[in-house]
Order: structure tokens, then C-alpha cells, then sequence
């Protein structure tokens, strides 16, 4: 890479050229990353059609802006011939509205129309995310013939792993392998070779669904057809592998109190990763508050018996990261499908009785640590704050973890993403309700 | 469904196989785990092979037991023979000894060879994930005798989608698609078909590696080669489907304090998520006690100025929330290979510039508040508790932020999991952080 590089930065673009060539569009994009921008320019003129349109598939938004205002419309008509839809539309999205028209302008009526038509889909839905490039059979084919179909429209397809079987309205009928048509006898007929039980989706379906199914079914293809169950476009597998990281990172960032965007984060700047973050840092703010509130509301005891304010950040933390062990294990299931709201009652009594043995073990370990450390180094420390603070820490635990499973079940009841129940709000829940307990129990046990 | 069931249960299998037969092995194996387990073998052994094959690989462990016990030799073999060979290895990985032993025994000599030698790669690589079902050619054929090859032995492989050219030493030459081989003249050499710039796996290269590399080349199976570059196996991309899901899925758990396993959360019992749970439990307390050490050694400024008090949970959880937004969203970013660790300056850079903004904007409406309300409600806040609170916010953001973008940074770079770095022990690093600083400034504001 280093040596192309060289060569490039040496004039040398024919040299250069020869290597690139050779190479993958995603590591020739990753090299044009890398190099000034009229050079780069240059390079990319020189590839051949194919391999300039797959290149330019992967360049980043502003890359591929550079390039379009850069070239001729016979250029970017070769492009545009070259690159499948669903790449053409994912570039059209992002780029402002004079590249979009003088990029459809170079464009044939049919693919103009094609192309305004799969930009109209809401973002997120099938139909944003399908291809239209597909083989089509009919019915009465024989393999030979859906063969020779293959051979003349395949070039142009995204896949011709799968192809599917309409009828005149386009409606889709059923789907075929083309390892099933190379391992049949040449004579067979497409309706004898293909199934009817056809997996499909409709172009409002939402991406995550869509990817569920996959997944689910383990398809590499998948038809998507509109609401008279006409076929319009294909969805493949690559395509879902993006949905599935970009889902997991969204709700990555959810769980973290982040907005998500489906920008990664090298390519967000500090303004844009700031609006993302500040919101939920004010409105966790605002419920800490109550926390305070609440804390100063003891504010006697904590004068008559100082020692006890050392234990409040361990129940805080503890409690925190109790619940969102439960609230994080549940989102995560929800998220993959395993488990749904009507399982309420079996997730609570496994975390009640997961709660009892980590409050347990930890309520055991903070008594033995209070009565031979703490009692040793603090005033004030003896046996019945020992005692205080494990059947604080217990029942903090318990509670934690009886909130920490059950708020994502009631979001996802009630309509929201159940990422948002994670560590930061269950332990902003959690936090106020230890701090009661903790005072509570004192008052039970310690003269006031 | 619920039909089917009733079938069932009313004895009406032959009527109940027939609706059976049309179905997914998924929703095959779906329906089975609803019905008792002696009528759900009763149903599973009229099953026709390949269906009863591929519902076998799709069953829970306990259920796949139930039935090899269950059933004779000639029927284990049966299903063997139909299952995929990395189907056939994940669930002997999870059968006891002499479930594996008796599975073995019904096998040919050449299977039960390759069986033994898949089970010895060790779980996570490469080799534990792929299968030995393949189509290999020699760059000699000519188009049409691929095709013939690939008619004969393609019945058997998990995909044909790519063929492996391979030489006398079984050593990988080349790949070729079957769309290029259909799409060529009869009479084209594979050798001139076919593309030498394959990218391969080794045995012991690591599934996330491997995960990357699919996402990376879109690429729908790749081959895995030993050390002598032989060609030993292909993986395809469902496999790598559930590669990626299961990687998010573990640095969420690790993110949120549990250590990960491979088993979904409905299949581990209370005992298991406890054990999962418990050692992070005891070791973060373990680091909250530094916190409450250093709250107490403070314990005369809050005797004076109990006030103070009410403002510690919004500090605490201020400063947790903003160094994990900061850390998890490198984390994630370092898991998607987008940054490394020779990134850390200019994503300080960036943290450090989102930390001033989200400082700033916290600081000014903490003072807001404090003024406002607080000061109204709670004795002993004015305009200097205030300043103090606003300072002590706005140093606690910008070095939370900052400790939490380093720390999994610092983490990847030691070769420890970055996702150890999440809100968990970002929290407790900042806690102690933050009270040190309001204090510091409590002390330089207020006199003692």
C-alpha cells in the first residue's frame, strides 16, 4: 500500500495504476483516503468502469460529492450504470440537491424513475435498504431456459443465488436456488423446481424486522414486494449484516444515555456528538436532584452519626450496577427476540432469586468488612452498623434488581425503545430508593 | 399453529405430519418445544430425513439429548449423514461423553475423522466455526465439467454459490462464483475463470477477525486454510450472522459488569446469572469503599456545611453518565475496528472540546437551579454554593469525559477488553474524582 502510494506521490500513475487494479474496491477506497484530493481524483479517472463504480460505492458522502462535481456527466453516467441500486440510493441520500439533480439528469427516464422511487421509502424500511437489480423467472420456464434467462439478465443482478418466480402482474409466486436449477435435469419446469413457501417482506417493514426474519430463517436473499404483493426489489445479506451492527450500536448508545445516529463516531464532530449527549445528561441531572433532595431530608442523622455517610457511595454504586446488570441482560434479550413481555413473571422470579444470592454473598462480605477493617480505621463503626449496612446493601440489591428487569418489559409494553431503561436510569431509580432504605433501617436500629 | 398442536393432541398425527411437512425446520423446531416431550419424538420420527436433519440442528441442547437416547442407531446415522458438519460439531460440543461416544460409533470412519479433528480447534476460531462441505475444483476443468462436478458433489455442500480451486496438495489456488461459471462459454478454463486474489482464513484465526473481514468484503463464504495453506474447510456467512450478534451481545454484557457466556439468558439458570454477576459485584464494591473513604475524610466540611450534602448524587451520577457516554462510545468505535489506539489524540482532542460544551451548559443551568430553586428550598444554598456547584460539575464533565475516552484506549493497548472500561468503572474512578474536586473547591471558597 505504502509503495502505490509512492509511486502515486511520484508522479508515476501508470505504474501505480497497474497495482491498483489488482486490488479490492474496499482497500482502493481505503488507499484514496489516504492521498490529496486532485491526486486521488486523477487515480480514480483511471480505473476501469467497474471497478471505479465499486470503489465509489464505498467513499465517504464528501468523497463522493468531490468526485461527482469533479467529473463529466459521461463519467458519472458510467458510474451510475455500474453501481447497484441500493448503493446509487444509499449516495443520493446524502448528497445535497444539486448533485441529486445533475445526477439523475445523466440518468435514462427508466432508472430516473426507479431511483425517485426508492428514495421516497422512509428511512429504516425494507424498501430503503433493497436493491432492484434481481433475475426473474416465469413458471413455465424449463432449467435450460431459465439458464439462458440467467446468463443474459445475471451480469446485471446484485445476486442469482436465489431467483424468484413471477407471474404476468409481477406478482411474486415462488422462489428457486440456482443450485437447484443447475442440479436438475435441463427439461425440468420452474413450477416443478420451485417452492411457493417464499419468505418475504413489504417494503414498509421495518429494517430490524427484516433482519430478524433473516436471521430467524438463514437466508441470504430475501423478495420484498409491495402492498399488492407485486415483487420490487430484492434484499441480500450484506446488507442485513449492516442493519444487525447498526442496530446493536444503537442500542449500545441508547444504554449509555446517548441519542444514536447511524454516523459512526469518528465522522461526527464535537457540536454533533455534544447535542447527542447533552439532553440526557440534563434530564438525569434533574432526577438526581430528587436523590439530593432526599439525602439532605436526612441530614439529622447523618449529623448524629457522621460515620455513616462513608456507606453511601458503595450503595449507590451497588445498587447502580445491580440493576443494570438485570436491566442490560433483559434489553439485550428483548433486543434478540429471546424473551417478550408475557415472560414478566419467569424473568422476575429468576432475578428475585439471583437478587437473594448476590445479596446474600454481598451482605456477608460488607458485615465481615465493616466489623474488621472499617470498625478498625472509623469512629463509629461497630457491630450494629455492621449490621445497618448489610441489610442495607441486601435489600438495595434485591430492589435493584426487581427494577432493573421489570422497567424494560413495562417500555417495551408501553411503546418505547427498552435500551433506555438501562444503567443510567434504573441507577438514578435505584439511588434514591437505597438512600431510603438506608436511613430507614437506621432509624429502625440507632436511637435518633 | 395452535391447529397443529390440537392434532397432535388429539392423536391425529398423520393428518398433523402432512401440515408439518410443508413447514420451516425453524418453525419446526418451534412447534416441537411446545408439546410434550414423548408425542414431540413421536412427530420428530416421522419426520422425512432432511427435514428431520434439519430441525435436529436447530433444537435446544436437553431436546437434542432426548431424542439421540431415544432413537436407534440407523436413525442417528441418518440424521448425521443429512446435518452439516459444523451443525453436527456444535452439538456434540454440548452432548456428554457417551452421548458423543455412541453418536461417533454410528458414523463412518471418514466423518467420524473429520469430526473429532473439528472438535479439537478451540472455541472462537475459525476452525471451530466452519464446515467441511465444499466444492472443490482443479484449474484444469473447462466451465462444463465444473458444472458436471459441481451437479455430482454439489448436493452435499453448504454453498455453491463460491467453488475453491484447489491443486494436487489440495493447497488453495483460486475461487471462482458459480455466476461466473454459468455466465462464461462452456469451454472456458476454470483457471482462467477463476480469481487468485482470494481471501482466506486460517484454522486458528479468531471469529471476530473473521467477522471483520466478511463485513469488510462483503463477502457471502470465505475458505479456511492450515498452516500449510491447505484448504481445509469454508465459512459461510450465517455462521458469521451469528459471530457478530454474539460478539455485541458479549461486550454488552461486559459493559455492564457480567462476564459473558455463549448461552442466551432464557437458558441460564439463577445459579448461573449469579455466578455470571456476583465477582464484578464484590470487586466494584470493593472500589466504592475508596469513594466512602474519601467522602468521610471530609466528614468536618459537611458537619459545618451540611447543606452540602444534597449536591453529592447528582456528582456521583453526573460524572458516571458523562464518562460513560465517553467510554462506550469508544468502545463500540474500537469493536468496529473505525479507531485504534494511535487515534487517542485526536479523540482526546474531540472528547476534550464535547466535555467544555457539556460542562458549560450543566455548569449554567446547575447555577441556574441552584439559585432558583435550591436556594429557596434548602437552608444554607446561595450564590457560593452555587459557583461551588457549578465549578465542581463543569471539572467533573471534562474529566470524566476524558478519563472515560483514555481508559479503553489504555485497555486495548495492554491487550485487555476495552469493554471491561464501561460506566461500571468509569463510574467508580470518577466518583472518587468528583468528590475530591468539590471539596478541594468547597475548602477554597468556603472557610473551615
Amino acid at each position: 500500500m505504502e509503495t502505490i502510494i509512492d509511486l502515486i506521490e511520484d508522479g508515476k500513475l501508470i505504474k501505480a495504476r497497474e497495482k491498483i487494479i489488482t486490488m479490492d474496491a474496499v482497500d482502493i477506497e481505503l488507499l484514496l483516503d489516504e492521498i490529496p484530493r486532485e491526486k486521488m481524483l486523477r487515480v480514480f479517472r483511471m480505473l476501469p468502469k467497474t471497478l471505479a463504480a465499486d470503489t465509489f460505492a464505498y467513499m465517504k458522502s464528501d468523497q463522493q460529492q468531490y468526485i461527482i462535481e469533479s467529473i463529466t456527466d459521461n463519467e458519472i453516467n458510467n458510474i451510475m450504470d455500474e453501481m447497484f441500486m441500493d448503493d446509487t440510493v444509499d449516495f443520493l441520500e446524502e448528497m445535497p440537491a444539486n448533485v441529486v439533480k445533475r445526477v439523475l439528469k445523466t440518468t435514462d427516464a427508466k432508472t430516473r424513475h426507479t431511483i425517485n422511487q426508492l428514495l421516497r421509502y422512509p428511512d429504516g424500511s425494507a424498501g430503503s435498504i433493497m436493491t432492484t437489480e434481481y433475475v426473474d423467472l416465469k413458471k413455465e420456464m424449463t432449467a435450460r431456459e431459465a439458464l439462458r434467462h440467467i446468463r443474459i439478465t445475471g451480469v446485471d443482478s446484485e445476486t442469482i443465488n436465489t431467483c424468484y418466480v413471477i407471474d404476468k402482474e409481477r406478482k411474486l409466486e415462488g422462489a428457486i436456488s440456482i443450485r437447484k436449477i443447475i442440479l436438475s435435469a435441463p427439461e425440468t419446469l420452474v413450477s416443478d423446481m420451485m417452492t411457493t413457501e417464499v419468505k418475504y417482506l413489504y417494503t414498509y417493514d421495518d429494517q430490524e424486522t427484516s433482519a430478524f426474519r433473516f436471521k430467524k430463517y438463514d437466508l441470504l436473499s430475501m423478495p420484498v414486494v409491495d402492498g399488492e404483493n407485486r415483487l420490487v426489489g430484492i434484499i441480500t445479506i450484506d446488507d442485513i449484516v449492516d442493519v444487525i451492527e447498526q442496530e446493536a450500536t444503537e442500542d449500545i448508545e441508547i444504554m449509555a444515555a446517548i441519542t444514536p445516529t447511524d454516523k459512526p463516531y469518528t465522522e461526527t464532530g464535537a457540536l454533533g456528538t455534544f447535542q447527542k449527549r447533552i439532553p440526557w445528561l440534563l434530564l438525569l441531572m434533574i432526577s438526581a436532584t430528587f436523590t439530593g433532595g432526599i439525602l439532605s431530608s436526612y441530614e439529622t442523622s447523618l449529623a448524629i452519626y457522621p460515620a455513616l455517610v462513608a456507606f453511601i457511595p458503595m450503595f449507590m454504586d451497588t445498587g447502580g450496577n445491580a440493576g443494570g446488570q438485570a436491566s442490560v441482560a433483559v434489553i439485550r434479550s428483548l433486543a434478540l427476540n429471546e424473551v417478550e413481555f408475557k415472560d414478566i413473571f419467569k424473568i422476575v422470579w429468576k432475578e428475585l432469586r439471583v437478587a437473594l444470592l448476590c445479596g446474600l454473598i454481598m451482605a456477608v462480605v460488607c458485615f465481615l468488612k465493616a466489623m474488621v477493617i472499617d470498625a478498625r480505621f472509623t469512629d463509629g463503626v461497630n457491630f450494629v452498623t455492621a449490621l445497618i449496612v448489610s441489610i442495607t446493601i441486601f435489600l438495595t440489591i434485591v430492589i435493584a434488581k426487581l427494577v432493573g428487569c421489570v422497567m424494560p418489559l413495562l417500555a417495551k409494553r408501553v411503546g418505547f425503545d427498552p435500551a433506555v431503561m438501562a444503567s443510567p436510569f434504573i441507577t438514578t431509580i435505584v439511588d434514591a430508593l437505597s438512600l431510603i432504605i438506608y436511613f430507614q433501617i437506621v432509624r429502625l436500629f440507632l436511637p435518633m
